[in-house]
């Protein structure tokens, strides 16, 4: 089972650094976002009716690792394509993001998927097999 | 002379806070961008272009407000309608921030051009006549 | 009514743009924080510890103004002086900016506190009179 | 040679999501503060001080990868040390952060010592044996 999203993002002026740069920690809140969007796309539903349809706490990183081969820039539109590799209680997604074919990013992430418990702790919990069915179909 | 934009922006969990809105200084953020944007639409150059072929270093802000009267979560696709309104040296921007029609935040900018000189500084400068007139022909 | 709090700030490499000065929005973060130093210390509560304790879902801002003078450059370790005057449901915030004595920036911010309501909706709800004695009393 | 840097962070609440822990990208910046603090005090020089005494221009990452063992949040104050490992022309920097004693989040980057071309491009150069000495003496 693997499903993949390409989306295109802006890099802006305030994501960028003195060395007129891209500031690497940006590039993680691309990716999070490109997570969100693969579900989205999947589930029909943005993130804040996910967590209400499938009554959970959201999919917190484990891991991640990322190289970077090629900075961008203020003005450059990326392209991120994401790739996504279900386990029983966990996920896999992979990022690339790219400029003009280029790729600049590759991004490797471990996601769990987490339930608020009585006691207010968070604690991982089996996918649901209705979201995995809804990835199998696309 | 008053030229205006209107741009699409989505709201995303990592812009939310604990409370489950958007934590306001990503508001700001949105409206730098929409300021970028308005430009690029009128000039056709992207703000990275716009730096090299008006020989400038940006246009810093030198006074904001802003009013909050609905918040926005994580999945608002959230619209926002920015005004300009040129100066001799200066510009001053509103945005206009609404979701499905209903303001949530209006915003007052007012933003200096400015050049670099040969000891570093950055300082005031006219804004080029070349750039108010392709902001008339609008 | 007033109290005040001052604590000093490291403007970070990722704070700022190409331009080599901070990008603004990081302001909003900076007073942001400076607002919640304000109540740890009336409070001797962290914000999380607060939230618990008088049972609130925080102060979202509803108002904020600020007047930027002069820039600041990473490695700027800024000081920052925070005053507050309480009105019924909400208060107002002062924050000064400064480095080396010189005022960078100068905001004003309103605020409201508010609860969640058992439909999940945040409402403006009076400040506790608790919470009013401790700022009193300092 | 191997040089480490230990200092104490507070997580704010807007470095929080709606779930209450922190947003990952967050403790990537961090880690960028961490690694300017760690030269910042073998060096005696803020980066920006540190780009004009040695003529270069950043030391972008190359690689980074990171473990999330336990989640932070808003009101903690975490400790984050810091070691270095020179290469040639790169360095490696481990990063572990700890609340209360327990490891939170593990990081290991890779950066290279980049100066800026004629052409306006970045490049790798070697590590400047003055820094490197700077090290070794601490």
């Amino acid at each position: 089972m693997l499903f993949s999203n390409t989306r295109v993002v802006r890099i802006d002026w305030g994501d960028c650094d003195p060395a007129g740069i891209i500031f690497y920690p940006r590039y993680f809140e691309i990716f999070d976002d490109s997570t969100s969007a693969l579900f989205e796309r999947a589930l029909g539903l943005t993130k804040i009716e996910m967590l209400k349809t499938y009554n959970f706490s959201g999919f917190p990183l484990v891991h991640t690792q990322a190289r970077f081969m090629q900075p961008t820039r203020f003005g450059d539109d990326v392209t991120v394509e994401s790739k996504i590799n279900f386990g029983h209680r966990s996920f896999e997604i992979d990022h690339r993001l790219s400029l003009k074919g280029v790729t600049c990013v590759e991004c490797a992430e471990k996601r769990v998927w987490v339930v608020r418990q009585p006691n207010g702790r968070l604690k991982s919990h089996p996918v649901p097999e209705e979201v995995l069915r809804k990835f199998r179909v696309i």
